[in-house]
């Protein structure tokens, strides 16, 4: 039953080349929802609409139907759900809770490589408890953005029939969770993380050797995100680079990895297919989107982003890669 | 004429496919010899052979004849001279001076990104003035690695036939001696740098806009060096990005770019083409030679690397890069 219905993915993904609504190709994703504060050297904005899995979500919605877990407060509006709405992202595991929407405010400077929080306030994240719809109980993929790893694991033991899931995580949990995050992560496939957290999970800086170390806790494919130096994909035998699209205008790297992540996950729940090609595409669509979200403070240009310039930017990324042998 | 040599050396790389000892696809390179002392997380090397224009010449040796122009002190043995000849590299313009070469000594730690300098003896180098001999004056490929840039546009004013000359600066230079630096950008080809120091360079913290900034100086091509992230090609209409080969094992970084610069003008050397395929390869074969560097002390790998080794790592980096579109 569940090899039928993996191959009949596969035979969807291969000759329809759509997302199905509403079918196994469902991409679950639970993490924050957030009002971001953000500073740049190229402006500010106040009080925009961010959080992980806000862009997560706004990202894998140009591949795949995308389903959302994730609590905001009373102060989240109309204007913030026809976000979620218009890109036909299901809200029905977006929870309304008393209080104020989690918040965040940080700053970049130089080269934006690193996020210098000024201020969290956690408000109704601080006691998130996620609730998964019974209509998303049939989702073929999952990624656990951010949260904390005993969360991750609870949301993941519910999806019984996932084909894939993903997870991010930081170095709060790392230092501060570490039994719980290693329990997390023997139950995911993918580790989506950055460099610098991937050096200190593993404890090596050797970039090759740290996610050896991270395989053998649990996820086959690790994932890694170098921000202006791209991403690497490392599977058991294999490994693949992806350089950062160079862009000569970055205002605002908030939201990038999550960004990224969606692109990533999404590819892989439209294409249905697992295989080295599609992991490798998948890398490289993450990094076609993160190199949208980027351009503008916000979601701005990853929602006004087309479809087709989604394909030149791919297809320029085999252009600066690709070299005669 | 000229043309009629430039088709010739063509015929000769398609064909033969070997460097030709001495006619116009010598590559001169300018730089230092040096002693290094070199500390690292993985151990410790005293007074070993090294400096740019060595790492330079036994790199680039793997792919064409080399002339270097360097000086050295009257501790310089016969067994340092020995890695020369070994290699065949032309050391008619290597110059004894009296006194001691130079000498340099630092340590790397964390993740080796940078080289701590802990004492430098210029030694003889403190008053180089390269002499150029007149067999070295049909040098068709010329590098001129780090040095006072003053220097660096003598030599390159005495190779008037050259086809294409590259150069490397450092931060000493950039700050020290800015207007004698731009004069000798705009008489030079191909800029090989690292990634910080181009920033530098261009007073811009974003990579695309500091190459065309330092294209806008004279050299239509730069190499961006960096370190563990790779290196990057900047042409007037194209950008190739290679990753660094990614080693479980990096013992001492030292001469890694040197070694890249080596293997890039080595490789164009070789082939006598400058178009883009071949400025991409070359690229490649840089990373190459420079992955080979870092995995012993010193110039130890680099002088036990077989050519099918070369070949063999050259063909994993299509590997880890090339995806399906």
């Amino acid at each position: 039953m569940y090899l039928g219905m993996l191959k009949a993915d596969r035979i969807f993904a291969r000759h329809l080349s759509l997302p199905l609504r509403g079918f196994t190709m469902s991409l679950l994703v639970v993490g924050s929802v957030a009002f971001d504060t953000v500073q740049t050297p190229y402006g500010q904005a106040e009080e925009i609409l961010g959080g992980a899995a806000t862009y997560f979500s706004v990202s894998a919605s140009y591949f795949t139907p995308v389903r959302v877990v994730a609590v905001v407060g009373e102060d989240f509006g109309a204007a913030q759900m026809r976000v979620f709405e218009d890109r036909e992202i299901d809200t029905r595991g977006l929870e309304r809770a008393r209080g104020k929407t989690f918040r965040w405010r940080g700053e970049y400077h130089g080269n934006m490589d690193e996020a210098k929080t000024l201020e969290t306030q956690l408000n109704v994240f601080q006691t998130f408890a996620p609730k998964i719809p019974p209509s998303y109980l049939d989702s073929s993929f999952v990624f656990l953005a951010n949260i904390d790893p005993t969360l991750q694991r609870h949301v993941r033991q519910q999806i019984n029939g996932a084909r894939l899931t993903g997870c991010d995580t930081m170095n709060f949990w790392i230092t501060g969770k570490p039994e719980e995050l290693k329990k997390t992560l023997a139950a995911v496939d993918v580790l989506v993380i950055n460099e610098e957290e991937a050096r200190m999970l593993s404890g090596t800086e050797n970039l090759p050797r740290a996610a050896v170390a991270i395989q053998k806790l649990g996820p086959a494919t690790i994932v890694i995100k170098r921000g202006e130096h791209g991403a690497v994909l490392f599977q058991r035998n294999s490994i693949f680079f992806a350089p950062a699209f160079p862009l000569e205008q970055v205002h605002d790297p908030t939201g990038a990895g999550d960004t990224f992540a969606g692109g990533f996950m999404g590819y892989l729940a439209k294409s249905g297919d697992l295989s080295e090609v599609h992991l490798r595409r998948a890398l490289v669509y993450g990094s076609v989107m993160a190199s949208f979200a980027v351009e503008e403070f916000g979601l701005s240009r990853l929602l006004r982003v087309k479809p087709s310039e989604i394909e030149a930017r791919f297809k320029q990324f085999k252009d600066m890669t690709h070299f005669d042998v």
